[in-house]
């Protein structure tokens, strides 16, 4: 896929001597070896791989310092890796470089209980920190799919599962500690709830994918895990019907705090792959957190919702193991997906819509699924307008790989023609830096000068997000 | 006090071409009349009255593109107005030029209802904005105490009573239509709830009092008006336990919408002010949002927290018009404040400090308050850990106003040394630049990094934020 990318032209650097800097202040903690820079390019989904020269593995902010001061010394690209499941090839080296491994800073240095707020590592992964909160009584609600890390998250925005509820990485993250293309260290925040102070350098690094700075330490907001917790699935007999409910719970505004679509093939590979034994329809996973009273209430509210629709039974899963036996399979939908067509590479594509939108945009999707006959089941954080489409593909086919490739654009076309976006959660990456231009237009300029200020020797994750 | 205000050079423009320029293209929709320029000056708080050297009454985005281009060729100051109710001199000229008033751009251009979101001129006042918004059963939260205009809560990253429940100005706006420096016009994103499509010029642009850009749409999230709304006032013994009250009731999850602290001699300013007859005791006022049940049970939770802290009793208003009487009479509080000491100046503070902290830095508030001998009521959208004092100053008396200047910087020191903010929703203006250092340090060369990249003339607001 990389040879369909304009890649610009960046001036070389003196890799060399970077190397050599890196080896006499690191040691044994940078590798050259073919199979970590292989793995520090890898990405789940089609990208190539494309691997750094080097990879150093840091283990505190100093460490990062050096990297930089070095990487900048002598013009050579840092790319920054958390647990490489990112989607758009946001961990490749398209102009080689050193990755820099944040996975050994993995500590929840703070719990402050009584703020809500927690203050973490990168390398720290989602299920890791909520494991350690669990004493608390708190949780950190952003929930991508894979188990990634906190300073990946923060990279590509994350959302997942719970956003439509409690909001992605933008809303959840109070301040950031960050390393800049000139080796400086500097606070976004504090842990104040709200601030007027001057620019929100907090929400400029959130979804800047490393490319503006090198994030050391995360500020988090927490929340009280509630006192009940309902959920459960529910059958519709159409595609239709089933967008119709999404749209109907959203706009009466009950506070669902997850809504999740899986169309019939999907509930097919995720019933294989997962042990699941659900009927083979579109489905929709929910999940309502409140009080006892609160959650018996949305519930009930969206049960109308559904039995007007034609929808249900709504399947209630009173016991937590299978409630999280349920969203276990929904996390794992796209690993799901690839059996469906083993040996085949997933393409997971990633669009938002206005809710108002979403049946129709989804329904085009899936025609267009269908005249092409691809493979590629629809699952998605609905209630947000977010879904994704699982492309497989076979790679070595040039003529399927087009078709797929246009049928994406179609895709990301039509959500951008109804006033959405290309991305929902997964970024941009290299993998859809080409549809910047169409859904923002002048404003990506403005990000060119951004960066071109922030970083203006283009070593911070060069080739991502925009091109200079 | 701009006498104490480092403003650094800034190369004059041509001011005179600029006027002629502008001249030919608005006619008598530009203004030179002093007082028309005094009223652009104007501030609410206590910062001395800087006119601009004339007033452009803009319609349109192209006429903001206009005024831009001809500020741009002779290097002329741009100083976005709304309805001049900002408190940090956000609005004043220290380096003269123009004057741009936005109220005429007063249009709600789109409302999406099935998409809770709505687009809008700058200079829709946030009053005006819920009346047009009445008949599709949405509202708009954001409530600053003044009828701000929308465009300059944008420019403050505003926020109010509600932001305990709804969020800030950061939370509710999905995209801005912005010109920027050079006379472009950009879109920053769309009406997709969610992205991750690229750098977060929204945010950006949200709390930047128009230094990186002129707004001149926004879409805004909307809110379903709640089914049931209940509140009240519950009275205190003492401040310590309001406070605590608060941080309980957060600390507890409780859903509230509103929990606003008055100290006990606000509470007297708004007897006399808005025909309140309330115990003259530390109060908070209360409302919470959500279905009959809902509302009941968290009204409920709190009784019990209020009485365990020997609070109460908890004074329900269950009359609309009683409630509605109650939060005018919260917004004025400022007002009211100066009826205290008629004749002098208010000043108007603005810190946040993690919720465990409030009690602590009230009380080490009150108790210089009450050392220096200050007339200074407390007020505060406390469950976000944010209040203000209203000091009334005697400005022609140098003494006292050296006083109150010391007192404030005691303040501002004590909650940042809490791990809070020099302000949580006021802004920076020119009142508060010299705090940025001491809060964010490094951050604030990153700030002036982007302030001369996308600004490299200097000319939009200049003076505020940060200082290039």
């Amino acid at each position: 896929m990389s040879g369909t990318v304009q890649w610009g032209v960046r001036e070389a650097g003196d890799l060399g001597a970077a190397l050599a800097a890196l080896s006499g202040r690191f040691h044994n903690r940078l590798s050259t070896a073919q199979a970590v820079r292989e793995q520090h390019g890898h990405t789940t989904t089609w990208h190539d791989n494309m691997p750094p020269d080097a990879v150093v593995f840091a283990q505190s902010t100093e460490d990062v310092v050096d990297v930089v001061k070095i990487c900048a010394e002598h013009r050579v690209p840092i790319i920054p890796f958390g647990t490489g499941t990112s989607l758009e090839g946001q961990v490749n080296a398209p102009y080689g470089g050193i990755s820099i491994d944040l996975s050994q800073m993995d500590q929840v240095l703070d719990v402050h209980a009584e703020d809500l707020d927690c203050v973490v590592q990168p390398g720290v992964t989602r299920k890791r920190l909520n494991e350690e909160l669990r004493a608390t009584g708190l949780f950190f609600p952003i929930d991508p799919g894979a188990d990634a890390s906190i300073g990946g998250m923060v990279g590509t925005r994350a959302s997942g599962t719970n956003a439509v509820r409690y909001g992605t990485m933008k809303d959840n993250v109070l301040a950031l500690k960050a390393v800049m293309a000139d080796g400086s260290v500097i606070h976004t925040g504090t842990r104040a709830k709200k601030s007027s102070a001057g620019y929100d350098l907090t929400r400029l690094l959130v979804g800047s994918e490393g490319t503006l700075g090198i994030v050391t330490e995360i500020t988090l907001k927490l929340h009280g895990i509630p006192e009940a917790v309902a959920g459960g699935v529910c059958p519709f007999q159409t595609l239709e019907d089933a967008c119709n409910a999404v749209i109907a719970t959203i706009q009466s505004g009950i506070p669902v705090a997850r809504i999740e679509l899986l169309d019939d093939l999907q509930v097919r590979a995720s019933n294989a792959y997962s042990k699941l034994e659900l009927r083979e329809v579109p489905t929709l996973f929910l999940e309502f957190h409140g009080t006892e009273a609160g959650v018996k209430e949305q519930s009930e509210l969206f049960g109308e919702i559904a039995e007007d629709l034609g929808g249900g039974p709504f399947e209630w899963a009173d016991d937590p193991d299978v409630r999280a036996r349920l969203w276990q399979a929904r996390h794992d939908a796209y690993f799901a997906d690839l059996y469906l067509r083993p040996g085949v590479d997933g393409v997971a594509t990633d669009v938002c819509v206005p809710i108002s939108r979403l049946a129709e945009c989804i329904l085009a999707t899936k025609a267009d699924i269908d005249r092409l006959g691809l493979v590629a089941p629809i699952v998605g954080h609905v209630g947000d307008g977010n879904f994704h489409v699982s492309v497989m593909v076979d790679m070595d086919d040039k003529a399927e790989v087009a078709r797929v490739e246009s049928f994406m654009e179609a895709l990301v076309e039509r959500a951008i023609a109804m006033d959405g976006t290309c991305t929902g959660e997964h970024g941009v990456g290299h993998g859809k830096t080409k549809y910047l231009d169409a859904e923002l237009g002048g404003a990506v300029d403005v990000m060119k000068t951004i960066k071109k200020a922030l970083d203006p020797l283009n070593i911070l994750n060069p080739g991502k997000i925009v091109r200079i």
